[in-house]
């Protein structure tokens, strides 16, 4: 089976796209991970499949599946690269464009210059919810928000971090560090990921604050390690810092693949995230 | 600038290939990294350029270039990609195919299964010229072969092996495992590429005795970390075990990316190395 793919990324998370509205695409788990092999296969963190939709006022579905075939929820940066894809193939004039996901109905805005601005939903704060274990813990009240302890030790790291904790749909502890690029990403990152306090365990985010508009941040994502950009963790950070007082929106998220804004006004509002994506190359692969 | 270009792979070792012989192919260092690049490029281990050459009865010219720009002098597993590219495409029905490299004139051998084999030149004893330097080592004969013992010590390691060293072009510091999947690849690896005894550094190999004609490897790459299959290293391998008595030429090298089958007739023979390389698709960027 011959099939057309479009490679893209969106701030350095990649996906192979493919056509679902002129081509038959039904793929198995043994060929979603073959595509998204990165030596034997195409290479891709995740795989995106658009298609039409029978209803009304709504321009497309899409779907996503991660490298294991596992189907995906939904995904920022996978919008974003959704958007561009059916704009730059014509495939649309629609903006904002309609789309259907496995999470829900979605509006994709194109911007004057290109990037594409995604609704993220609504932060959720409530311990139960994120899921966050607080118990017997006693946190430090900064803005609208309480900052808490968690303590971090085995053989090479014994030491407490001051963390804000939120959901972006997924979980987030969100640490202010000095220095971006001296941050101990990799040495605390797994304890904080697999910390008990977080029964589902956690995305460790790590933001340096060059002023009140503007960060710089590092993910260690749950089951990835540290990852170029998550479209999540860079809203869970500009969140955590508006709610301790320490940024005001729109922010800048300076990540290692590219940078996003975040956009929120406060409890009860929507979280935008505006952000590049962009065709790399086009294919064809004999599956 | 838009390229038309193949991706393939030789037992996992990847490729980037261009066809200079219908189109210009002048790339910049930067536009190398651009595609070698994973997730904002197209992703390889390395960048091979097929050419049209003037000499007489020789069929091609090819280039390889790492992900970093630089040229390489040759490839085990690049030539085999360029065997199959042009024989696929149908560039020519030559068999063997002769074809000038930077390190020279090759023939290739496309074998009746679709297999190729190269020849990878005499291996290299001497050891001013791997360079390995055994002064005041008291090695242990054993068939054709001295095995030398290295002292392995840091913080985490230390410990005598015994290794045989050969030359297949780069330096190998080969030792027999008794189960390759436990072997310590990640945590003697760096400790042997850079013992002081080997002044240009090594690839360390780790090779399992299946039986007289069959062996497991892994390698640890100078430069590199441990890759999925290492041409020279997979020759290196079979050629210490032939000299140490252990082996009898064909050698079949099960490497975590593939198989290959070396074949080595003793001292004053040419190593000859047989093995897969296969188109996975073809796309075109606008560089």
């Amino acid at each position: 089976m011959k099939l057309k793919f479009t490679k893209m990324h969106g701030a350095g998370n990649d996906f192979v796209v493919f056509n679902g509205c002129d081509q038959d695409i039904n793929l198995t788990t043994a060929q979603f991970r073959f595509i998204a092999d990165r030596r034997f296969g195409i290479g891709a963190d995740q795989i995106l499949i658009v298609e039409k939709t029978e209803k009304a006022g709504i321009d497309f579905r899409y779907r996503i599946f991660n490298a294991d075939g596992g189907e995906v929820e939904q995904c920022g940066n996978g919008a974003r690269a959704f958007a561009r894809y059916v704009t730059d193939f014509k495939m649309t004039s629609h903006n904002p464009i309609r789309v259907e996901t496995k999470a829900g109905i979605i509006e994709l805005f194109i911007e004057n210059n290109g990037t594409v601005t995604v609704n993220m939903g609504k932060p959720e704060f409530a311990h139960a919810r994120i899921p966050f274990d607080a118990n017997g813990l006693k946190g430090t009240p900064t803005g609208d928000d309480t900052v808490w302890p968690l303590f971090l030790d085995n053989e090479s790291v014994s030491q407490e971090i001051d963390i804000s904790v939120v959901s972006m749909g997924n979980p987030h502890a969100v640490q202010v560090v000095r220095n971006i690029d001296e941050a101990p990403v990799a040495s605390q990152g797994p304890l904080i990921e697999n910390h008990k306090r977080f029964p589902n365990r956690v995305n460790a985010g790590f933001m340096e604050i060059e002023n009140r508009h503007s960060i710089r941040l590092r993910v260690f994502e749950r089951g990835a390690g540290e990852t170029l950009a998550c479209g999540t963790g860079a809203c869970a950070a500009a969140v955590a810092g508006i709610r301790r007082g320490l940024l005001d929106s729109p922010v800048t998220v300076k990540a290692r693949g590219g940078i996003l804004e975040i956009a929120w006004n406060g409890y009860g509002h929507d979280v935008m995230m505006t952000g590049p994506a962009v065709i790399v190359f086009n294919g064809e692969i004999d599956l």
